[in-house]
């Protein structure tokens, strides 16, 4: 598969809607792996910026009362064109004011894609069940042990939404309603820098934009893509600082025969 | 002349209000360059923060409505103090809120210098004679071709608002009503690391402010500054992540006779 | 005393309300030294926010309405829960809105460290007589000569408020009723980059976290700490863009040994 070459001649243009902590990350993250960010949250801005793109990204990391109507509103534009949208839980779990905007949006959005990491993912769930999510942070992380419960969480979550679900973790879990793809890319010290999730995020849009034969294969690239990244930087990185650094450089570097020679997957029925 | 040498001495303290995505990035530029950035969009907060600053740069990037009016309400101070005052229409011409919002303020706020790629310039007009811009989409990047049609362009939009016009691209233009400069500095990698338009409208602000005596040479030299530092930084970087940091490097070591002997200019009477 | 070791073993969890300016260097600063950053400023949210984390750093560098209220809501909710609460003033004299925001902060928070630089420092003082602090734009660095003015000062605000004051600059004093330290860490190049004084926000609240027994020692270890870091990063730096990610580096790399061999502290009585 050429995934990376049908993004870099697409250049998706990606609209996101994302928190203010890691947004510089995820527009240079989405410009190097080939495709075209823009970012606005104004309510009077986002139908007609999502009139122009080819995706809407979601992640409530810096979430305010204003932002979240935007986010339905963008939410709504991007599903009557058929757009692609992504959705980043971003901390949910983590307050109930988060697992109420999170039943809102899926009330209201319907989405392409779920990334989180496994506690996030576990909240989600928990918020559809309306209770308030606070027991997700006693989740394990996804094991070669575990990982059979988390496929089946990750298909049920998927069953109910409609979405790929993509856990992010030591192993990475790619999932619909029928099969799962585990990662073994990246390592532990991607987890001492902010915002590898918003970025995978990000990349997972452009991958399903300019990949549309296969949705649960183009966020699995877009997922391998990141932690690929990450791994290549590690082996030269002094520091979490030049790691965040390296990682940009080798996404702008990543073409699709590194992507395959350094992905490390494997698929099962689920 | 002594551009650098005179930001450096003057270390001119410049106000923002930007956008959120490559804010940092515009305060480590502006710092990087010898002047000094202070960031604030709250409304009782940007008049009193004016009366200490000279200098002002608009970046309609993540406009919203609050922070419009405090966009007005700075520039109609920054006005009446005899302040620099800098806009990037960042994004005008995507959306009709955008270009009703650059209307406004090119009715309440004048300005120095106003700089954009040739889409957002060409917008800009369309903006002026109230139609939406979209058709700025199509405009073609600057060429040694059609550079002339460029300085016209630019040098009615100058005579209309007063203001030095700055169209970044492959070939850079800056012009006034009467001459224009092109610069070849820069590097099309450049394009792959978001910010770099933001930063220059930064660098423009102080080298405005450290150089009084000819506005649009000192606004071509903030340009060339920019595109300078990116140039010298893609001779070693190893992708976008090495260049956006090595471009800052390179900035925080530029000097007056670097830039003399590195600047590709050349002035036409337009 | 083992800081370092103690913060990367509780992994204090921290709730930042901060400037969008730095925020992504303060994350990664934090995580770098081993404790996790959250950051959201949603007034629905700050409360329960407060309740799972173990400190609160309030930053108002991009202050506006909105946040103003989070700051002091999320501030009231840490003081009942005993968390560590920590104040970085920023800009505060600049404006007369920073130095009223600051006043009420003041009245209705309780803070356990404040953190700023002379100027910040200085015009506190005076905000808290009702004045607007305009004067303390005049205020001298500290110096072997005039530090036990500065002293005085510090311990004056620390009587006042009950918190322990770091004062950031050339030589950097924290001092509390009692007892002053200065630190000698840190390098002229780092007054180039922005986002050090916040940096340091966020592991001085990871070190009264983590070590609970002498605050004026821990957040001195907190000040040392980002000053050796920018220090060691300086010894390689090719400039203020790499001196920016070695500082991360050398945070991440960082360990009791290195801090007790590098720190460049002196204890006086006041």
């Amino acid at each position: 598969m050429e995934y990376i070459k049908n993004i870099r001649e697409k250049t998706p243009l990606i609209h996101f809607i994302t928190n203010y902590v890691t947004v510089n990350d995820v527009a240079n993250a989405t410009l190097a792996i080939g495709a075209s960010p823009i970012m606005t949250d104004e309510i009077k801005d986002v139908k007609d910026m999502q009139n122009i793109c080819n995706a809407l990204v979601i992640n409530i990391g810096t979430l305010n009362e204003r932002t979240v109507e935007s986010m339905i509103e963008a939410g709504k534009r991007a599903n009557e064109l058929g757009h692609v949208v992504v959705l980043d839980p971003c901390g949910v779990g983590a307050t109930p004011y988060r697992n109420e905007v999170i039943n809102r949006l899926l009330e209201e959005v319907k989405f392409d894609c779920i990334k989180g990491n496994i506690s996030e993912i576990k909240a989600m769930a928990n918020v559809s069940s309306k209770t308030n999510g606070v027991d997700a942070c006693e989740a394990d992380k996804t094991t070669r042990e575990n990982m059979h419960e988390v496929f089946k969480f990750a298909k049920d979550l998927s069953i109910k939404t409609g979405a790929v679900i993509a856990i992010t973790g030591p192993i990475d879990v790619i999932a619909d309603s029928k099969n799962a793809y585990i990662s073994d890319n990246g390592c532990k010290e991607m987890r001492a820098i902010t915002g590898t999730g918003c970025m995978t995020a990000g990349i997972i849009a452009a991958a399903l934009v300019a990949n549309k034969d296969d949705k649960l294969k183009a966020a699995t690239a877009g997922v391998v893509i990141l932690g690929l990244a990450g791994e290549l930087a590690n082996k030269y990185a002094k520091g979490t600082g030049s790691l965040h650094i390296g990682l940009i450089d080798e996404l702008s570097n990543l073409n699709d025969n590194i992507l395959e020679m350094g992905a490390k997957i494997e698929r099962f029925e689920i």
